[in-house]
């Protein structure tokens, strides 16, 4: 049983008129209502409002793998929140971020880059290739699948280079995306998803969905382990050791104690 | 004409007595020295007990790569100072980061990882191998070397795969390190070298000086370039599209304004 | 069930006295054996002078991973079955390659580069590192654990950067080696493991067994695909175009019909 | 000074109409004449036809770096030559590889993968994006430019993850492709460049002439080192070591003369 928590953002749905019809419930509802059919999966939703955003030490340490939506409050989610998930992404947990979520606080914090990109808003058709058929995300995922209505990102995405990349989005108007990015950080695996505009029915399209649930399975923990900086005995016996000062000039070393 | 920033805790140079001795004038005093026949180099030093440790904007937009050694004091490196350094790091300074430096703010801010490692100080044999004999870094270095007093430093060393590695090495205790590591970051790149420990004459071997000369020269900014998030115009024409609801279900779809 | 194909030479056992003693069935048998009691997989197999090899289409359109020792009589395997094996393994099939099959036709030929290595035949100590814990090659392998015997490999090894190094060695004469090596190549899995000197009981030692099997779960087909190179229709309509001349110096230009 | 070789097929330009008008000297001729005021460069040409493909023993020892075109022919192509330039790749020279030479021998041979990839020829707009503008061969080229007609290559294009991917495609007919493409193997580095169709007027475009020009000077041999596998002699005192044979069963361990 892999235990999945929905983190949403949930104020786009609240505030603006037609995220409110569309998610009535929020984008997590629909995201966890689409995956509930996997029955290796038991599925629990957090939203930013909640007490400690609903991500408590309890929460993480009784998670394996988190997705993340955010958008209009990133600075609003706490630091100490953010390094918490942080540990425990590093002691294993997988982290799925969707979307506007590059711009988070935890994906900024664990790709060391600022993660800016272009972006336009005009519900223009995207085009999305999967360029590893192969790896586990992209499993029953077509070559390509389109999107009838996608806010455009394109590049440069400031990231660093993928371990792997399994998609690319076209744009209609012209640009190009790694849409699709895996990375290794700690134990904890990481998949960047580029889809999941928050005024288009994104989360209801079912390869989408998919796509959620194979990353899902593909970022469970292969292990868990806390961070060490261990003081180490040595393995080989090492003869006592004086120090060799020979490349310090004279001057200098005639003043050391030890030489 | 490369402009160097050679970055230093200065600490254990004041208050431990070998460290006193055989760094009277501080660790990046004899790096600059070391350096000083480089004449395409500009060399000058910072530390951390000036004000704004010596990293002021000023010092920082004229500063091409910026070498840190730290170790006692990460804790006292202000936050402020270090998003100053990762941002010019972004937009394409060069790092070089030395040692015990691994923990530092500023490399783990950039890494995204815990930067942990084993060790062990018995003043044992390491001798470093050159892997990628035709990087850069490694012009005119051996195949391999000894350093024969180091601190140890063991695998697992908590960083995300380097994009290359330059060097590894071998400790007589029996363990072994990813000792030259490299990343591109932005528009700026990293590197990791290990050696460097305070109690013994590291910075005065001059096969270290030669690798760290050439780390310079390799992480010489390519291009500056401020970080941007910018709204994009179209380079096609996009006609006027309409959302395709199709996959919300009716409860929901009957509901949006738009449908 | 996954079916394994384990390849081996089989000269060495039959012709040099230690060896023959050593692995008198060849050291096929002995990894099959070692592999027999993980009941997801089906073992059989092959050596260089069976006809073809033991590698015909059906052997190989039935295996899902090869594993490969090779060393004297690299030569005498036939470039067609080389491009058999590589065919398969490009199409999904993974391959996991022992020791001195670093020099075999496959592996180079997967590798493009020339695979060559230093080494020491004294029977030295080597002590292998995990640094890659939570890769499932290493599921269940001790952080470090030695060989009291091995041939020693050295840096530099000849190889692409790995995708992801998962073992480090350290040999007791001051040598390390990149021991475990990942890449994906075309839809399939290759895992380059060091260990396994035919005059060294390798291939009795239970964790050296662990590897190998944990290496051919790892590397069991993602899918299945063939190779094609397809004349593609636009997905999206293309109005008829002219060609643009205008970069061609005038002199060339009047000359071309279609100007 | 750096010596360049453009090799070229030579065939398309003597037997089709539109080619033999557009490229009346060959493409290599205007490629040639293209980075002709790079005063670094010093540019011979070879061709299919010529003895021994123009790429003789002496040639290739005094080439720093060789382009690439290659289409209808490269069946044609004696394996003996593929291997002298694939060994001089590895010692350290530069290779360029120009669009249909994806599927050369030599290409194929330095990747070990299919190099195949989807393809169709109806004039259509290609759009490429920089990706990595700090990258070398990125330097002075916009964010991105048109190819106002271009033969379309899609993905899945059958390489190994490019060590970096400077250049990506946009086409107007709905695909995407990673057209700027960086590897380096044994001591040499590789780049494949995807337009250059012989066609259109591709070499007469002064940006796709600048990147050539970038990949040249990026492509020069840091050092040169011809392959070695040499027996190594310890650094460290090994003492006369006996094999432990306690892996061993007992009945196979009795028979073994050392042990």
């Amino acid at each position: 049983m892999i235990k999945v928590t929905i983190w949403n953002e949930f104020r786009h749905e609240k505030k603006h008129d037609i995220v409110k019809h569309l998610y009535p419930d929020g984008m997590h509802t629909v995201i966890a209502r689409g995956l509930a059919g996997d029955k290796d999966l038991q599925i629990r939703t957090a939203t930013l409002d909640e007490p400690e955003h609903g991500l408590t030490e309890a929460v993480l340490a009784d998670t394996d793998v988190l997705t993340w939506w955010g958008h209009v409050a990133h600075g609003e989610v706490r630091d100490e929140v953010v390094q918490r998930v942080q540990k425990r992404v590093l002691e294993g947990m997988g982290l799925i971020v969707l979307h506007s979520g590059h711009f988070s606080k935890i994906f900024k914090s664990l790709m060391g880059t600022n993660c800016s990109l272009k972006w336009r808003e005009v519900a223009e058709k995207e085009r999305i290739w999967t360029i590893e058929p192969s790896h586990p995300i992209a499993a029953g995922i077509p070559e390509s699948f389109e999107l009838p209505n996608a806010e455009m990102y394109g590049e440069r995405f400031d990231i660093p280079t993928p371990d792997k990349l399994v998609f690319l989005s076209w744009f209609q108007g012209g640009e190009v995306f790694r849409s699709g990015c895996c990375w290794e950080r700690g134990q904890g695996r990481i998949f960047y998803f580029r889809p999941g505009h928050e005024t288009y029915p994104i989360f209801y399209n079912p390869t989408i969905i998919k796509i959620i649930g194979n990353a899902i399975h593909w970022a469970v923990p292969r292990i868990q382990k806390e961070d060490v900086c261990p003081n180490a005995k040595s393995l080989e016996v090492i003869p006592p050791r004086k120090v060799d000062y020979s490349f310090v000039p004279e001057a200098i070393r005639k003043n050391i104690p030890t030489a």
